[in-house]
């Protein structure tokens, strides 16, 4: 995304002028301490205080209506009741304001009466292109010294840095606030969305990539506001900038908490498809906030990891091995040292040092060697980057590690971390370490860690692209047979049906011979081969098991005569009313693993499809993985490698390998279907048997659901 | 384990005097830090420095040699080059000092020829029975203020305290003791054991879970001197005492880079071990050294939960939800509230606060809310305990809030854990908090990372207790068979005679007759019944398929002869050395869930149950469980219970339930023969079947490897 060009919000975010709305003298108030602190922050644009209540506010003198007000604000801040804010609203839309920051609360949030109010904001705002943010938020903060804007709650700020953060909730970003201070994180914008009536989490994703004084971005989101938008604008801004999120709610018990809404998919599998959609547009995602700062102060550093090589530098054995360890867990690798290198460390270092991957220079070493000893390791081009672990020593104190590690590390592009173990007070030395590019960190796990997350940020940034593969379909046949299930009244298709549907997307199914009469049969097994399987073909009975509609392993004339039998006889039993529109005739698929694969569709995500290892193993171990489609020939592949069952696939216990590439291509065409036809809102093909190498994928047995709805049609049930 | 009782090691943690060999007054070198250090601690017994080269040491009268003092020092530390140390000790055991702390370096850690030294210094400790620390340790802390003794390079101290630590790495200790001191950690005993040539970790557990001034022991190694004592010591120590643990080395590259010794497993095996080991001792193992910190925060600040059921009070929703989802990562529960408590509650709070669980007061609470609501919560039975999430807000300072907490748990027992959301620092009012036994967070994750570890120790220490059952089996059986196999000279036994072992254990095969000729194996089969497989009965064949010697599935009479002939004709092609002692005819299992049991034999874990879910996803999914045997009737069941596959075993997709009791009996037997039969030091049933309930498991294929010496024996081959 190309950094530097302006956009919609540069009107929120640098405003020439700013009116707080409610601004209040009444100490304790939000109207006196926003106020308060915009002045307090240094803003390079005009402030003006609008309440009737007040000739002046903070001594700036006070307007008592936004008409009043001697210039347009570009941007209003509004504090006054739940009730006022729509009005005000459209009195600043009749200036030409162009951006609102509504702090008020009392809207959606508290239930019925406040989500009207709400909705006659938005609709105020909308009428005069107003960017809305909120209501109910903390405000907004931009530390660029030509705008210096505090518009939010919090009197103290973070320093200036480079790490954008945009919360959903409120609360929380106060404390980040005060977290930043005392850690030195450096911000460069932070934006509460509240309840994103007007301006989301997407809408603040594409501006603040394009922002030049933004590294980093940083997301707190309880739920997004749209998961297909955010994918798509994600995939764009992580192309340039890395985005770090939280997603809370993740669990049952905080998705109650988070009383966020509730999808088709059940809750484990809800928080899965966050996590497939974060992967597939390139956003890692933080399993905790603390990981999520620790992993930021890396990135904000603007330390680059050109691979997952990582050198461990240290003077003491433990914290090496906990390091390498750690390194492992982050799929990061500790190449072994070329010999030429190993001479020179040796060198170096005292004899009882250990010269392979960690480098442990044991307790004795100095800062110089340190210094030397880092600058040997970073010219390697077997290392993608460091990292140098101090424990303090009688003779090597934390400062002059930092110095000596600043100094080996020279003009080095290589990312280098530092732990200086058991450090936590931040002394002159390591702010001197870190302002030049070398984050640090009290305990080595979590340097590893930070350096991971560039690694994985890296190797997405630099990932082989491919395109979506389009193809050649019968949509026609599809419509046709859309048309006669819904003619009958159908939701959930009978399996030949599905079949039609799927075999026009080029999913292949076993041979089969559609018969009514048991000669009829008998030829068709004879045409297909035995063994076959005979299934019932009728529009009302989709668990055709359960009715005796199915045999299988029917090895000859014999067999098949007795099951003809058994089958009419259990039908005339269980099923007297059932439209019969005949028989199915079908080889029986002698081998192939058995997967499955299918399409979900979810209110936020939209078409989603599932792909995992069949049979038992399925419900027991639950080894499926989602993937929103349209899925790429590289999403397909990574798909199937992401089950733990792959190993399965490849062939274990000298089995022949399965045929990966036919399946990368069902999961593909079956992508193309859930795109293309939006009435399918549920597909199963399980299993789906998939076969030796070049001997393609069968499925064995397919489930279509339709959308209730009649007013079926290519956007009716996809929200996008 | 009874706390207060004196034991062997008090002389090293409280003795009277100190003699320090090898003080200085030299800067910067170990001798002169140390008994400065001694001093500047403010020992209350008697320290003495002992080097010919001075005659006085920081002001200290200084004795040539140990011979020349005026009293036996109780402990010694040994500061002396490494040659010098046997030496030493032994004028030191022969005026009767009982420890020594060697800090010297230079000893196993630097090769063979340390190792010699090393060998000596132990020789002459157990000639005189005096208890050795090190040699190449970083030294022992005592905080008691009865004692204050700080031998140690550490000049500066951590507070007093209940967490006890012992390390094997020295370097570790020291970047510890500074985060110790950073973050007012309080230690009552710091011990780095270094080479473990004579007290290791085991001794140390033993001592300090005896100790009435530690609550809690942490512990740093990268192997374990005697996985097999450690079981036995830490089962013990935790009923009293939480023992919490970082075991690194637990990659592979970690290993390497630990050096550690590589036993029967494959690298991700001995972590699991390691994880078992941890398990079954009730010892809580740490991800990281932040981890181990967090949790030992709140085992030591005294706070019980009595059960998993925790009360989340938050003034900011975001952290709220947060908290909630990792109470359920940490296996917490969030129990929703009775409606009495709803009411006191909506009663205090404002009317927009969420009465659920986590119970949001939003943002206008103040410092009494916080407090009567925290006190309403922990009134309730329903709750074991609470955390507490203050955000800062303008009515609210991160101090009243620590007060209001403080309050509010009042006199409550319950477990009361405080996240200050943000805050870094320490501040007095925060301090005050912890000291009323509330621990304290940044972010909320932490401290329900760290209750969650409290449920868990508690769980530990109140569980149900089962013992270990003595089966009645058949030994002299077992010893005919291994004799006889002894005697052919074979050390992978033949399925045959791996049956009669297991036999004579109680472990179920399929019902089979041995026979000779077609004849005798038509009138097996229609004796055990058709289906059956023929087997080949050979010493000299242990992979029986690779040379035609198994037919599964046969049906009939002519079948079977179809078979025999083609065996006969294989093995003649194929084996025609092998001598035949006759041929297998076994009932086939037609159904059953395929799962592995086996043995490992581990030099030093000792030895191993191995359980898992069988077939080609063993080999896949790697689905295994480990246990040191011998296995208790609770501990079968959980191992059954802990693998993945558990839900095939209970029955999906209507399948009825395997016969679980069966099975965990089949674990206990083969772990009673694992502990009395040393010279098995490899046995795998896989597939075992376990057949429905009432149905009993049955072992299909059995291999049996004997230790290849031919000094078998009771103990030859298990390591204690």
């Amino acid at each position: 995304m190309a950094k530097g060009r302006p956009d919609a919000l540069s009107g929120l975010f640098a405003p020439a002028s700013v009116a707080v709305i409610g601004a209040s003298n009444r100490v304790g108030t939000v109207g006196a301490s926003l106020f308060r602190n915009v002045l307090g922050a240094g803003f390079r644009g005009v402030a003006y205080p609008v309440n009737p209540r007040w000739s002046s506010v903070s001594g700036v003198r006070c307007y008592p209506r936004v008409a009043d007000l001697p210039e347009t604000p570009e941007l209003a801040v509004v504090i006054v009741p739940a009730r006022d804010v729509a009005a005000t609203v459209d009195e600043l839309g009749a200036l030409g304001t162009r951006g609102a920051i509504v702090i008020s609360a009392g809207f959606r949030e508290i239930g019925a009466a406040g989500a009207t109010l709400e909705d006659e904001v938005v609709a105020a705002a909308r009428r005069h292109r107003i960017a809305l943010v909120g209501p109910n938020c903390f405000g907004l903060l931009n530390t660029d010294p030509e705008v210096s804007l505090n518009a939010t709650f919090s009197e103290s700020l973070p320093p200036r840095g480079n790490i954008a953060f945009v919360s959903q909730s409120g609360a929380l970003c106060a404390g980040i606030l005060r977290y930043g201070i005392a850690e030195r994180i450096g911000f460069s914008r932070f934006v509460s969305v509240g309840n994103r009536a007007g301006i989301d989490e997407n809408d603040l994703l594409a501006s603040l990539g394009r922002d030049p004084a933004t590294k980093v971005i940083l997301l707190y989101v309880e739920s997004l506001a749209d998961g297909r938008r955010f994918l798509e604008v994600a995939r764009e801004v992580t192309e340039s900038t890395p985005v770090l999120v939280i997603k809370s709610g993740r669990t049952p018990a905080g998705e109650r908490a988070a009383k966020s809404h509730t999808g088709s998919l059940a809750q484990s599998g809800r928080d899965q498809l966050y996590d497939a959609l974060f992967e597939q547009s390139g956003v890692l995602r933080a399993d905790s906030i603390g990981d999520l700062f620790r992993m930021a102060k890396v990135f904000s550093s603007g330390a680059r990891l050109d691979g997952p090589r990582l050198a461990i530098l240290t003077n003491s054995g433990g914290p090496g091995i906990v390091a390498a360890d750690a390194a492992a867990r982050a799929h990061l690798e500790l190449p072994a040292l070329a010999p030429p290198v190993r001479t020179e460390l040796g060198r170096l270092l005292s004899r009882s040092a250990a010269l392979a991957n960690p480098v442990d220079m044991t307790a004795d070493a100095g800062a110089d060697q340190f210094r030397d000893s880092l600058r040997l390791l970073l010219r390697e081009p077997e290392v993608d980057g460091a990292l140098v672990i101090a424990t303090p020593t009688g003779t090597l104190t934390a400062e002059a590690a930092a110095r000596a590690i600043r100094k080996g590390r020279g003009a080095s592009r290589k990312a280098v971390a530092a732990c200086l173990f058991g450090l936590t007070d931040l002394s002159h030395e390591v702010g001197d370490l870190e302002a030049h590019g070398v984050p640090t960190f009290t305990f080595p796990e979590e340097a590893v860690q930070g350096l991971g997350s560039l690694a994985r940020y890296r190797a997405w940034a630099t990932r082989r692209r491919t395109e979506v593969r389009t193809f050649a379909v019968d949509r026609r046949a599809v419509r046709r047979t859309l048309r006669h299930a819904r003619s009958l009244g159908v939701v959930v298709l009978p399996e030949y049906a599905a079949r039609e549907v799927l075999g026009a997307y080029g999913v292949a199914f076993p041979d089969a011979r559609r018969v009514r009469t048991l000669d009829g049969a008998q030829a068709a097994a004879e045409s297909v081969g035995y063994p076959v399987v005979l299934k019932v073909a009728s529009p009302d009975l989709s668990h055709k098991t359960d009715v005796g509609g199915v045999a299988m392993g029917i090895e000859n004339a014999s067999d098949l005569r007795t099951a003809w039998a058994r089958m009419q006889d259990s039908l005339a039993r269980k099923a007297p009313r059932a439209r019969i529109e005949g028989f199915e005739v079908e080889a029986q698929i002698p081998d192939g693993k058995e997967v499955l694969l299918g399409i979900q569709r979810d209110p936020g995500f939209g078409p989603i499809v599932v792909f995992g290892m069949g049979g038992i193993y399925v419900e027991a171990l639950r080894d499926v993985t989602f993937r929103l489609a349209p899925i790429r020939p590289l999403g397909a592949r990574h798909m199937i490698e992401s089950v733990r069952g792959f190993r399965v696939l490849q062939g274990v216990r000298g089995e022949p390998p399965s045929d990966l590439p036919a399946l990368a291509e069902a999961i593909e065409r079956v992508s193309q279907l859930a795109v293309e036809v939006p009435e399918i809102v549920e597909l199963d093909l399980n299993p789906l048997l998939v076969r030796s190498e070049g001997a393609g994928v069968v499925a064995v047995d397919a489930r279509i659901v339709l959308a209730p709805s009649s007013r079926s049609g290519p956007s009716a049930s996809a929200r996008r």
